[in-house]
C-alpha cells in the first residue's frame, strides 16, 4: 500500500486528496472519497455559512473519517466560512485564490490541518511562513482557477523552497500521474476531474458526460488577457463565445469578471451544455469511466503502487 | 544504469535527448551531448544547406558517436535541409511544428530514425502512421515554440495512443524529472533549457545567466492571441513589450509574426537582453549551474536512478 507522511497529517489510509470544486464537491462526495480512504474535501465556493454548516452536517452523517473544506479566498463569505470551519472543529482545510495567513492563527487554535493550494514558489513560502503543515502544488493543467506553472515544473521547485509535505495537483489522473508526483518530490496527489465522475457525485449527468467524451484538446483556458482569474474549461459554445468576447478591442476586465456569472451553475446543476461553463482539467481525455469513489481511489493507488514496484526494469 | 529502448533505437548510452534549440544546439554542442553518452541534436533552425552540412560535420570531427538533426518544418529551407540529412546519413531526425510525412519515405530509405515532436495525441497518431520510431511528447512548460498540453497530461495520453517509445520533453530538469517521466511511460527524455546553461554551449553568455537567474515565474509565453506560434520566453523587456503590442486592438496576427523578426538571434548571438527573446523553459528557475554536458547526462540519470531505487520507500 502507497503510504506518504500526508496519511499520518491528516489521519488517512492514502495520500489522496479530492479536490474542492464549486458546486460539485459537496458533503456526500467528500464523505465518499473519505470513506475511501482518502481525503474527501467540501468546497465552500461562493457561499455562507448555512450552505457549509449543512454540508459538513451532511459529510459527518454518512462519514467517521476525516475530510476537509476548501475555501476560496476571493469568496465574498470567506470570514464567515473561515469562522464555521474552526467553530465545527474540520480536520483539514485547503484554501485557494489567495493567502489564508488572516485566518490561520484561529484555524491553527482550533487543531487544524492548514494546507494551501498554491500555485508558484513565493506563495508556498508565504503559506509556510504563516503556519500551512502542508502545501498542496496545483499545476496549470487543472481544471478551473489556475496559476500559469505546470505541475511538471512547479512541484520540484516548491519541494526545493519549502520544508513541509508537498501534495501534487493537476494533470494527476491515474496511478502513473501518481508514481510522477511522488517521484517530483510530492508525498500525495490531489484530483480533480477524476472525483468529478465518481459515482457518488452529484453533478449533473450532462458534466460528467462533457468529461467523460473528452478528448486531450477539449480543454482551453478563458481570463488571460487581463489575467488573475485564468480558468480552464471544456471547449463548448460558452467557452468559444467568452473567448470572442474576451478578445474583442472594447472589452474590459469588468466584462470579462462579468461573462462567467452563473455559468459554473449552469453546468454543474443544469447540465446546460451549451452556456454552461465545464471547468476540468486536461487529463479529461485519460477520465473514461464513472467509478465509485473506493475504485478510485484504490485503482489509482494500487497502479501506483504497481509502477513503483516494477520501476527496477529502467535501471539495469 | 538508467537503460530503455531509446538507447538501442539510438545506440546511446543514456535515454536522454537535448533538445534542438535554434541559434544554439550547433555541432559542437550536439557533439559534446553524443559524447556524453546522451543525444545530441543540431538545429537546423531556418538555416539552409550550407549551414547544416557544416555544422554536421562540426559534429562528425568531434564524435564518432551518434547524433541528431531537428528540423524546423516551417523553415522555408525545410526542403533542403531534409535531403542534406538524407544525403549525410544522419543517425537520427526529430522535427518540431508540423507533420513530416512528406519526407519520411526519403529518410527511412536512408537508415535514419524519424522521431517527431508532438504535442498533441492526433499529431502522435500522425507521426507513427508516417513511419515514426519514435515520438517526442513535448509538454507547454517547454521553451521555445510551444502547444498546449503539458507534459503531465500529454505523455500519458500518448503513451495510450501509439505503440512506439515515447519520450517526454518540457518541465524536465534534473533526475526527478526524468523518474517522472518514466512513471508516465516514456522511456526517456528531452531536455532543452538544462543543455542551454552547458559549458560546451555556445550561446552569449548574457543568455546563460538569463537562465540561472531565472526563477519558476520569469517564462512568459507570447503569440496566445492569435494562436499557431506560441512561444514561451523569459519575461524581460522585449516579451513584455511583445505582449503590450500583441494585445493592442489593432493589432494583426501579421505585425505579431514580425514583432519577433530577429530577436532570438539577439539573445542568442549578441546577448541583447533588452530587445533579445530568450526562449526558456519553466524550469529555468532550478537551473541554476553550469556544468559540461558529461556532467548533466550523467548527473541526471544518477539521480534518476536513485529515486527509482529508493521509491519502494512509499510501498508499505
Amino acid at each position: 500500500m502507497i503510504k506518504s507522511p500526508i496519511c499520518e497529517l491528516c489521519g488517512i489510509e492514502y495520500p489522496v486528496f479530492q479536490g474542492g470544486m464549486a458546486w460539485i464537491s459537496d458533503g456526500a462526495l467528500a464523505a465518499a472519497v473519505s470513506n475511501a480512504g482518502g481525503l474527501g474535501i467540501i468546497s465552500a465556493m461562493n457561499a455562507g455559512a448555512d450552505y457549509l454548516r449543512r454540508e459538513i452536517a451532511a459529510a459527518r452523517a454518512l462519514t467517521d473519517k476525516p475530510f476537509g473544506v476548501n475555501i476560496m479566498l476571493m469568496s465574498p463569505h470567506a470570514d464567515e466560512v473561515a469562522k464555521v470551519v474552526a467553530e465545527e472543529s474540520v480536520p483539514v482545510v485547503t484554501t485557494g485564490a489567495g493567502s489564508p495567513s488572516k485566518y490561520t492563527e484561529e484555524w491553527l487554535a482550533a487543531g487544524i490541518v492548514v494546507i494551501p493550494v498554491v500555485a508558484s514558489v513565493a506563495s508556498a513560502k508565504l503559506a509556510v511562513r504563516s503556519g500551512a503543515a502542508a502545501v498542496v502544488a496545483e499545476g496549470q493543467e487543472s481544471g478551473g482557477h489556475i496559476g500559469e506553472l505546470t505541475t511538471m515544473a512547479l512541484v520540484p521547485q516548491v519541494c526545493d523552497a519549502v520544508d513541509v509535505p508537498v501534495i501534487a495537483a493537476g494533470g494527476i489522473g491515474d496511478g502513473r500521474g501518481m508514481a510522477a508526483a511522488l517521484m517530483l518530490g510530492a508525498c500525495g496527489v490531489q484530483m480533480g476531474t477524476r472525483f468529478l465522475v465518481a459515482k457518488e457525485c452529484g453533478v449533473h449527468k450532462n458534466y460528467k458526460d462533457m468529461v467523460l467524451r473528452a478528448s486531450d484538446i477539449s480543454t482551453v483556458t478563458t481570463g488571460r488577457r487581463f489575467g488573475g482569474n485564468t480558468c480552464r474549461c471544456i471547449k463548448n459554445s460558452f467557452a468559444r463565445d467568452f473567448l470572442k468576447r474576451e478578445y474583442l478591442p472594447e472589452t474590459t476586465a469588468e466584462d470579462v469578471a462579468n461573462l462567467g456569472v452563473g455559468a459554473l451553475y449552469r453546468a454543474a446543476v443544469e447540465g446546460d451544455t451549451k452556456t454552461g461553463c465545464f471547468l476540468a482539467g486536461q487529463i479529461s481525455g485519460m477520465v473514461n469511466k464513472e467509478e465509485t469513489a473506493e475504485e478510485i481511489v484504490r485503482g489509482v493507488c494500487a497502479e501506483c503502487e504497481l509502477i513503483l514496484n516494477g520501476s527496477g526494469k529502467w535501471v539495469r
